[in-house]
């Protein structure tokens, strides 16, 4: 399976392999930021034991957060942290006929004590655990913050370039 | 925990005990059917490493059908099926305040691989899965089949008795 | 019509042959499996007479599992339950703009007393149908049950072998 | 069952009896505009035969429209309309945790062929079923229209008298 | 605008010349069948007066029945209902980004009092509207009814021709 | 009917005396900033001529704005929009099963051409349609634009004082 | 950034330089009523200083009316809205996998005291935001109000050109 | 307004005094797991200044975590996390008609740029949102995590002891 790195704090975990082409989008964002991560397919359905095994060895690998996306009903970021106090970050991907509406439910309503933070449906919410992973990892790292911080800016910045039209356009 | 009691041919599982009183529809039907059952609770995200052990010990402890009911992110039904060939009966409960809807996702949108045989919301699901449990066993139970026809019959003359209104009530 | 086939325990009905495209893989399924089965055209509301025919000869036919795939106001599920004993599993079919959830609310949300375990919509659900039915025949079929627990294992295999990325791909 | 009566010319069938507390807002329409009707309780699915022999039997006896009501997987309507010429008009009724969506669905997404002539969920739904088929009998029953015409001037009436308030109230 | 014509007993009304694409299915089953049509684009929000000049003089120029098809908003039906007592059949079209379900709701929630008899969304609405406008004329038209049941037999027998796969396809 | 009345600015309609409950906090607000409102009743199924005369002449009448709330198939918005240039705020009221999205949908959905600026569904709906209309009547009202301020600061200070808790309560 | 443009009445704001596709369809409406305009974009999340000094200094700038189109969680609109008297017209726009129905929510479900007048999803919607500011503007201006007239009576002189067909067609 | 708490490592803000009997779900769980929270009613909407001094001053004041519940159009979180790096955890408030529905969609939905961790909707979400706070702060905090633990512990405990039925009863 995979060995300790205990300078890795993100595992970016996905219910499929067709789900990459959505999670690279947190991986492309961990990366821009420099922040180490591991990534894998483990079903919930269909590797339930390497869920668990995985769950269950998390903290003690020394991931400080897991980004689980997972589409359908998607129990895999509820399972994980049914497992783990390792806070858990959860995206819908839209990849059944229901356009990531039962994926949305499947990993939000979670029920009281056993949270899934959950960010936005496909591409814009496997960016966006990625940067919450990020300002986490950032509360007790101020370079961190500081490269979280720039690309705010760097964002911001291109925004407000664009921002404008020409009355004539 | 239970003991291996081989003339017990179905378990219902609920995910919490607030689902007793949807669940206990089913074990209603199952008594009228004479069909002896198994009841217990089992959180999915609470008691993660129960359901495992349920689910691993259920073929071995003779049980031929699993019913589960669970509500929200109902991930006890799937989970049990991904750790199990026994067939497992999925019932949505209506717990939270999307109405089921979050339950019926849930259950019902399973990846290509792991079926749950899912019935309506609420307590007409939960009557429902034990008659298609009942229906399940009397493929190879001739006695059983002629209850489940007696039940059927009794109904629809119930149903029949009361059909019609006086043209002037 | 059709020939009494005693060997032949899985029925696939449809409702329309534009929903052979989903329920061929319904089929796929039970052939891998060698589990025989019998299949045919029904429309419950342009060949009602036939539905009834079929359902009440299903069980003197000798069919232990009935496999329904119906779409839009999706009735032939529900219609079949209602007149035979036989276990019928739904297969909701995403042919209108509704994208199945009409098909999904026809067919799973039965009144109590005739229960349809409905699979996820479309191609998933065609599957888990065929896989559904195969574990309740295996109940009185060791042999089956070992052909399923070797399609599970080849299929979480195939998951562990494709499950880690090279961490620079 | 019941005798022919060549002068009713609506039926109004509902799916349980507990619909009534609905229907009955289509009988007191009728019998307000001085058309006779029939009523009778058929469940699609724990009384087919009943749905069948109704269905064939109802333009010899007379019915020129039916009227029918249901609730969550609402069969009953296109059920009908599949086994006769005679025009349906369908009522979905909120029975169920969905309310009243699921059974609208069923009703109103009939596939092309074989129409159902849906009306609003729940009691609205009921008074329209019954104008609906007073003023397809009215086609050609002048007399009728006359009284179709005084109820909707009366009712205009009491919306216009009711309509303006003391601008101090 | 348009002369009476008393031969005429439909007239088929559209919101949209883009609707038409829908709305000729009504036409083909209507020719096939051998029942006169009229038809006119009129738009409830951009062409009101044209609206209620066509309701109010429909029963004169002795239209029997109004096939009314509209998208979004769809206040079409609704609105020629509230101006005359020829019934109304409603057709929801998919034109807007939500499917179909925003016409949908806007033509079948109408209020007690004024009904709108409500097809399927799209396509299926079309065919099946026309379909129900001559099942209501052939009430008192047997020989309309004759071609009706032809129509329906036709129908039948394709799907039971095409119903039957080869075991080995 | 009603008499010119050039100094009141604003026309609230509702769809249903029912409706008054929900639509009397527009009135209340208009009070409140000392904007004169005329209300009616008019139903735009059950009085379409009354809802016309209203449209036609509403500009006339000396009205700037049209606030219309309904429920269900709600096309009073709509309608009046389609026969006016005075701008028309719609509030869909939450008075069927369906709980507003019905109303919602039937207002806000409006194609190209003729719009409706549509509130919140229910209560609040109601309170910020008159605002919008007093917003809107600002413009060119400099005094009531205080007024306006006026409320907004004494709304926002009520929730300053409330907003910070007792550590211990 | 921008310069004080008394002449300017309204300002066209988007959240994202992708929704220019469909805003600029209000920009259109508004250039054939010689309305003139200001179009930005700024964004809620990227750029929320820029949103609020925008929203600060609308009133001062002379703009009369704020028309704002954005997607997913689109907050736009409504932080303008709490931010400025000037009336907010609020364009969902179908960017996300939730075909608009998420922008809509999130625009028009503001709470009591601060509204935003929603227009369709779409397309549509910012036709009818450019419409409703002239319809609004038009309110003192009588030459606007006979240029919006005349647009109406163009686009209903289109209709009804178009709005019969060849019966042979 | 408020003093600097450098131990102070959670705030919680809600939208409105109502949402406080949820919210006080999350401070509940805090408060058992030792953790110190300040808490205030700011609304998006109405006092839009406090919230972006509040998420200005947020990282300043030593708030490692922010916890934000609303309903309807609920913008507060999403507003805050535009203003901080400071992580959001959004709480979405079941006070409309539509069920949370709105809210859900209002916090989940974010743009690429902007995470907010969502929870479930109303009183589960507001504990998950204390207890993924806690252990976000338990990664550099062993006692937490301890705490965390036992917090768990005790909770599958419970349902441990209250999960097996007698089989009578």
């Amino acid at each position: 399976m995979f060995k300790k790195k205990s300078i890795v704090p993100v595992a970016v975990i996905m219910g499929s392999k067709n789900d990459w082409n959505i999670m690279k989008n947190s991986c492309d964002i961990l990366q821009k930021l420099s922040v180490s991560f591991y990534k894998e397919v483990i079903s919930a359905h269909r590797t339930p034991d390497r869920l668990f095994s995985f769950a269950e060895s998390a903290a003690k690998k020394g991931f400080k957060i897991i980004i689980a996306g997972a589409g359908g009903s998607a129990h895999l970021p509820g399972m994980l942290a049914s497992k783990t106090l390792v806070p858990v970050l959860g995206v819908p991907i839209n990849s059944t006929v229901l356009n990531g509406i039962d994926s949305l439910y499947s990993i939000v309503q979670m029920p009281g004590g056993i949270p899934v933070g959950t960010l936005s449906i496909g591409k814009s919410g496997a960016i966006n655990a990625a940067l919450l992973a990020s300002q986490i990892l950032s509360i007790y790292d101020k370079n961190l913050q500081i490269r979280l911080q720039n690309w705010r800016n760097e964002n911001t910045k291109n925004i407000l370039k664009n921002s404008q039209f020409n009355e004539n356009s």
